[in-house]
């Protein structure tokens, strides 16, 4: 007789942009004239830039032709490109990755869920309080992480390190050891982001205590402090702790495009065991590698053209996200983040709760954010805002935002 | 201190195709100038036709301009897609799916070895034997199958239905009843498949014993015969018992596309717990959509002037399947499959092993196909042959076994 996996069960309530998504429809539906602007899920706006497209008619131009049609592609990706992204982005800044070790996927959302597949059954994961609700929800879909209770907001088997103001959002070591550690960091959803020698004591921690980092740099492309690492690696000691995982989804708009890489060092040991061994069977078993014309598209982010077009299409963004930070601190806010990423995350006014936050602001104000609440317990009370809308969005929700 | 999933040590050797690649790619080095005809992996080697070239080119442009430009693509994908499959592949046959039952994907690789995700741990699964490797590594990883027995190749918890020329290729109801059945049909390896009556008696079955059927159909367009069921959904009874799979690769090439969906009906109901459900979360969690040009690819599928096309494209693979059926049977090979299907299946002469007959068709014939024994213990003495190659290299690869 067939048996589902109970831990589905587990997980409560939906997903948080399929509420947000709810909540936003029925507005619409009974104010349909409103004009309502979106700067809550981290979707981008801007279109795809003409080196990548060019990148890709070639390639669609390949696939059409007997001589140059490609079928399946190495399960772990193309050289081209896993060499450019050895090389860009990691030998450039003195990081010594090599190209496979680098893991070519279909995003980094799949990343981040799948990459608990590594784990023993009974690890103990530690988030960041509030957190991307991946991590969690693929942990407790593999039974991982205990009971949900409610009233906490928590499950009772996860360490959870709450980054606030009052921390100035950087975790502190937990009191009792994780065998798992996730960092994302420049962070979704909090903006704020670790210096090099915040995240080396990270990596010290991790290596003293036998845990595995998973990094998610995915914001990597906004950093603009000097003192801001872009790679775990650039921390000494870190290969043999961390996976870092990244995606083109927000240095070159690819959210609808799909391309992502995790790196995983070959001197990641445990036990005996390789991890970079388990992740390629991994691949090998349960992928068939990204399309061969994305991949192309994702080569042509690193071509001088690319580039060019991309410190453009990043820098729009930065742009937002400064009009939004500084139009929120005159309009009296207290603002954190979008300084070296594309979020913003405010405490809500006069003790709001995040989600009474985001109905006032949809019903006065017609923008929509991301309760902060959403990520985590730690997260109440505060909301978070992206700058991947356009300018002209921006700024007319902040008018509106500061006329409240 | 981090601990690993000793599932995937279980696991033994490496995967199949791999070591068919190190086997073929040592030969090449001691032989550096033969001139080798691969007719062993199911890749395509037609390139992708012109109406799907098109709609590629055209989605290429929607997504450089800012007014055409799409960012995340829904979980479950384009309704513009999942009506064009439910419509055609499932309405147009009489099946009762609807486009929200669709549940869009990078492949049926994926979906193939994610399925397992939904069931209990301590499921029961039965697969035929031979079968493709992912059934069973998938399930292996999450810690499923038991124990592996290199001497009987098996698994100590899955259930084996044999399928060989005994029995004619239909597998038989097992002693011990599963709780999840694997079916793939027309099958990989063997190129064999059920008429709907035989189906039927495995809807009936799975319905009678509250079993799951999982069921893959990846090589439906082959079918050439008309008691072959083109969906388990033509069976009375299927929409509470089976999940069915589908591929892009082989009906259009996209095996460098990537591109297939998964039937979840909404009748699935077990303990109360909607699979349905269950997998709209598992999608809206672990995965991030496909592409949108690969969506809009995939739509063009179904186009009169992409029907055509590749009514043509798996035309052109049929002839040469018969090409190597007809050419085995004249050489005085034993063979099967390769009339519902892209896979010739044939006994090893003189009672070789599987990859015996491997390396004395590498070694005196440079053709290179995939040992039987791969797919399991039951496909010992046999051996597959792909249609996929070009139509010369076909007739080329069998005037050279006719020769052996």
């Amino acid at each position: 007789m067939f048996k589902v996996n109970t831990n589905f069960q587990k997980l409560p309530g939906s997903y948080l942009f399929s509420t947000i998504g709810k909540k936003v429809a029925a507005y619409s539906a009974e104010h349909p004239d409103s004009d309502i602007i979106r700067l809550g899920i981290g979707d981008v706006t801007q279109p795809i830039a003409p080196a990548i497209i060019e990148a890709l008619h070639r390639s669609v131009d390949e696939m059409g032709n007997a001589s140059t049609f490609r079928g399946y592609a190495p399960d772990l990706g193309y050289d081209f490109l896993r060499n450019a992204i050895a090389d860009s982005d990691y030998k450039s800044r003195g990081c010594d990755i090599s190209a496979d070790e680098v893991f070519v996927s279909d995003g980094a959302k799949s990343d981040s869920a799948d990459i608990q597949e590594l784990f023993a059954a009974d690890s103990v994961i530690a988030v960041c309080d509030p957190v991307y609700p991946v991590y969690v929800d693929s942990n407790v879909m593999a039974g991982r992480c205990g009971i949900w209770d409610a009233n906490l907001e928590k499950w009772s088997d996860i360490i959870y390190m709450p980054t606030t103001a009052e921390n100035h959002f950087v975790p502190e070591f937990p009191s009792k050891t994780p065998d798992v550690i996730y960092l994302c960091l420049p962070n979704n959803p909090t903006g704020t982001t670790l210096t090099k020698l915040q995240l080396q004591e990270w990596v010290d921690y991790a290596n003293k205590n036998g845990a595995l980092i998973i990094f998610d740099a995915a914001y990597e492309a906004y950093i603009s402090e000097a003192d801001v690492p872009h790679s775990i690696y650039e921390c000494e000691g870190a290969r043999t702790c961390a996976i870092e995982i990244r995606s083109f989804s927000k240095n070159a708009g690819f959210t609808g495009v799909r391309l992502g890489f995790t790196i995983v060092p070959k001197d990641l040991i445990f036990d005996g065991v390789s991890l970079h061994s388990m992740w390629a069977r991994r691949h090998g078993t349960k992928f068939n590698g990204a399309p061969y014309i994305i991949q192309r598209a994702g080569e042509a982010v690193y071509s001088d053209a690319g580039r060019a077009q991309l410190k453009e299409q990043v820098g729009y963004y930065m742009n937002n996200a400064k009009t939004i930070y500084t139009g929120l601190q005159e309009a009296g806010f207290e603002v954190y983040g979008g300084v070296n990423a594309p979020y913003i995350w405010l405490k809500t006014p006069n003790n709001m709760t995040s989600w009474e936050f985001f109905d006032y602001l949809l019903n006065n104000a017609q923008v929509v954010g991301t309760p902060g609440s959403g990520f985590g317990p730690s997260g109440e009370h505060y909301f978070r805002l992206t700058a991947f809308g356009t300018y002209e969005n921006s700024v007319r929700a902040l008018d509106r935002i500061k006329k409240l």
